[in-house]
């Protein structure tokens, strides 16, 4: 099945709003078996949304519209459908009902265009809103289909949900896509690595995903998935304690595991991170069980008075030092009362700080049995420097706690 | 001047790369006088692209390829142009002279495949990439242009930025563009303040732009950008201190620039932020001359012995309090050692705290006059609320600061 994605909204095309939809779709459709071979923003233009929708109608089986659902003279994916397809507009009472009452719940009245989206084109079905009013559409003509969804991102995950399953059994295909997680490593020699232990099946693809320091090794099987699992297995063996995790894990939330298994907590005293590293670590909700909180540090004089440094340490080593950074750790696990200590000092950029260059980063972590110091010499600008930091920081914490 | 905008890659179609770059190009075409009528994303499928090309150079006067200019055999974009136009590729000595230059300073070794970078088609010109190795390429087609750019965003900027120059000089056409920077109202009352008070020139667009708390009030002037002046006068009369920047401005910049006029320095003490309040004060370079560090008291008795909250304020009103806020305001203030603190205390979700509702925060000011505490209820799920408590916090100061 090959599907057409198209994303309605003239602030796509004036790059007031980033296309994110269109990759979130890129993503769902690649799972439910649909090749997506077109990805097009159009302008809140109702000619050449019909024109559009003609056109990809002709390559694709499905067409998936997100955008212009809303209440408004300027939402038009509807009035596009209807005209496209010769499907007329028709007024649905059960939706209006619907509305009436999401907008008593709301507490606030109801304008009188948000009845707008009580329409429907002939043989089109609902799909309802849970989080949001406009509902999606569901429209088979002639043996293909055309699904329209509303464009908040939210919004759209919700209406789309119910539409996954359906999609992949009229594809009849079963995309399985594992992904060994991997840190510590270049995506080359990443590749190396997991080319000289695998033999690959037939109908498995396989991709490196790397970014902010995160190799993603992934398998797509479009068959049987019990092909995939010993090829997981094999990587998993070929890159050790590299791996951190699989699938949609992520690097935080493999920490916080780690250390609620144990029954333990982490605090953090960080400098260049200005306060990332901290916020990282309380992404998740329910990550008070196990982080305790930053001390942020900038100032240098701060990573004696605040974190308590020893003032000979800095002035003999520097805060840019493998020194001032395992004082940091251990400062953080005693000031702030955690059994592990997590830090980080470093030269965000743009200049050079006490002769260091741009993007050394010294880490450490300080534990029950001692503290783990390692310099890293981090590339790109002072945003990439800060983030990749985080990442670094978050490493090597899982790797003391024994995790990959 | 009609454009239309080809992404080329197939990680853009399977989800695996939200397609930034559309967005960014979408901007500096309108703003140089190009109108953006298609935007595309294309898989790296050489006739494919080659079609896409003709295609799209029939209804436009520029084409603009992002992506598959690197040295592998995936990147396609050279071929197709030199396809789709009947330029046959042609080997330049000259930039190959660079790439061993480039690669020299790097100390690395050269791949023989970035040798297709060195690839030009028939009559087009070479951009210059001062940040990687993927010249750019202009190619003057009939009455039209082709121009294709490097996919890594710092990339595609940096090649890019003399063109935007030159397109504007071939459209004729100045774009102009005035942006006001609002908070603390929200985009209806913002529209309905400036409609009173304006009345819109011949030739003259006026625009919302809402997101992250902020309302950007944007005037966009095709020809004589005088007539902007006093719009903008007139709406920063009219919202008075809700107005906290122009254009280009950034809160984290307006409140930095507010404390080096005053010789001044800031501290914070953050809860449910766990970070972000110091990753935004310590984003942008030189913030370290105005910006001391931050006390991240996630934990409740951290409040206590990191920032000197007095136990018996968390006891008798908890850690979610106006009474605490302060406290920690004051306390990052004398604790951290700055002029002003700034702090955060709130219920990020995604279940209540001490009884207080998911959205509840508490911001105080401490400053060299006493103290300011406000409550904000703030709507959406756990990240909303930590990034819009970010935002109010540096409204706050900006507010404490008398800029406005």
């Amino acid at each position: 099945m090959k599907g057409a994605v198209l994303a309605v909204g003239s602030e796509l095309l004036l790059g007031d709003v980033v296309n994110s939809n269109a990759a979130f779709l890129g993503r769902q459709l690649a799972a439910a078996g649909v090749e997506v071979i077109s990805s097009v923003a159009v302008a809140d233009d109702l000619p050449r949304l019909v024109a559009l929708i003609h056109h990809h109608l002709l390559e694709s089986d499905l067409v998936v519209l997100c955008g212009g659902l809303g209440p408004t003279v300027d939402d038009l994916t509807r009035d596009a459908i209807a005209a496209a397809c010769g499907a007329p507009l028709v007024h649905h009472a059960e939706i209006e009902a619907e509305l009436v009452e999401k907008f008593r719940r709301y507490g606030v009245p109801m304008p009188e265009a948000v009845l707008r989206q009580a329409q429907v084109p002939t043989g089109a079905e609902a799909l309802a809103n849970p989080v949001g009013t406009a509902p999606g559409l569901w429209l088979p003509f002639n043996d293909k289909v055309l699904l329209a969804l509303p464009g908040p991102p939210h919004e759209l995950a919700a209406v789309a949900a119910p539409v996954w399953p359906r999609l992949a059994e009229l594809t009849g295909t079963v995309v399985t896509t594992r992904q060994v997680l991997v840190s510590g490593l270049g995506e080359p020699l990443v590749a190396e690595a997991v080319e000289a232990v695998i033999t690959l099946p037939e109908g498995v693809a396989l991709s490196y995903l790397a970014g902010g320091a995160v190799v993603r090794v992934r398998f797509t099987a479009s068959g049987d998935p019990s092909v995939l699992e010993p090829l997981v297995a094999a990587v998993d063996a070929a890159l050790a304690d590299k791996v951190w995790g699989h699938d949609s894990d992520t690097l935080d939330g493999v920490v916080h595991a780690a250390l609620a298994a144990r029954g333990q907590t982490v605090a953090v005293a960080e400098s260049l991170t200005g306060g990332l590293l901290g916020a990282a670590l309380s992404e998740r909700s329910g990550s008070s069980a196990t982080f305790r909180g930053s001390a942020v540090a900038y100032a240098t004089d701060l990573k004696a008075s605040l974190v308590g440094v020893p003032e000979a340490v800095l002035a003999e080593h520097g805060a840019v030092s493998a020194e001032t950074a395992a004082a940091l750790a251990q400062g953080a696990r005693s000031t702030l009362g955690a059994d592990w200590g997590l830090a980080v000092t470093g030269v965000a950029g743009p200049t050079e700080q006490e002769g260091k260059p741009v993007g050394t980063v010294f880490l450490a972590v300080a534990g029950p049995e001692g503290t783990d110091v390692v310099e890293r010499r981090l590339p790109g600008g002072r945003d990439r420097v800060r983030a990749l930091t985080v990442t670094a920081a978050l490493d090597l914490l899982r790797r003391a706690l024994g995790n990959g």
